[in-house]
């Protein structure tokens, strides 16, 4: 199983995706996404669902219109994980390609 | 443009769609769908997204896991509409599909 990242692990790993934030009261991180359109912020999603299904790692969302509101955490491992991490880095790709930087 | 639904009107319209509910504090009416997994919730947005963008009235919502929980009104009419109980109405539809009634 994965294992839960340490703060002090958990700050650098943090660093590879400067978008996202730790959550207040709760160990996970999250980002929102802000797109043109539904188009894009719904065509985020499904390319984010692909990616979260292969891996078997989920995100927790919300969309209202152009907004995608992502929370990350292992519940497994009861925090981080570098799963989220890895999560989190492919959004982001995936969010480049619709030009969110 | 399309008119915000009267007290008594919305009462009635509900009676179309009982799996929804009016919200606490907000006109806005909102449902909890459980799915089997990520592959059918997904797919269940997917085929709502799809209606959601030719229609022109999107929903809020949000999904972990095998749970997508939605919550419809009309922005631009400041309360619920008959666009939002079209579009509940046709969520329901999709969801049957997934063997959720």
């Amino acid at each position: 199983m994965v294992e839960r990242l340490a703060a002090a692990e958990r700050h650098k790993a943090l660093q590879g995706v400067p978008g996202w934030r730790e959550v207040d009261g709760r160990e996970a991180i999250a980002r929102i996404f802000t797109f043109k359109d539904f188009n894009e912020a719904f065509g985020f999603m499904t390319r984010a669902a692909l990616v979260a299904e292969k891996n078997d790692h989920h995100p927790e969302w919300r969309n209202v219109y152009k907004t995608v509101e992502v929370v990350l955490t292992t519940h497994d491992a009861g925090g981080i994980t570098r799963r989220d991490i890895d999560l989190a880095s492919a959004m982001d790709a995936i969010a480049r390609q619709f030009g969110v930087a």
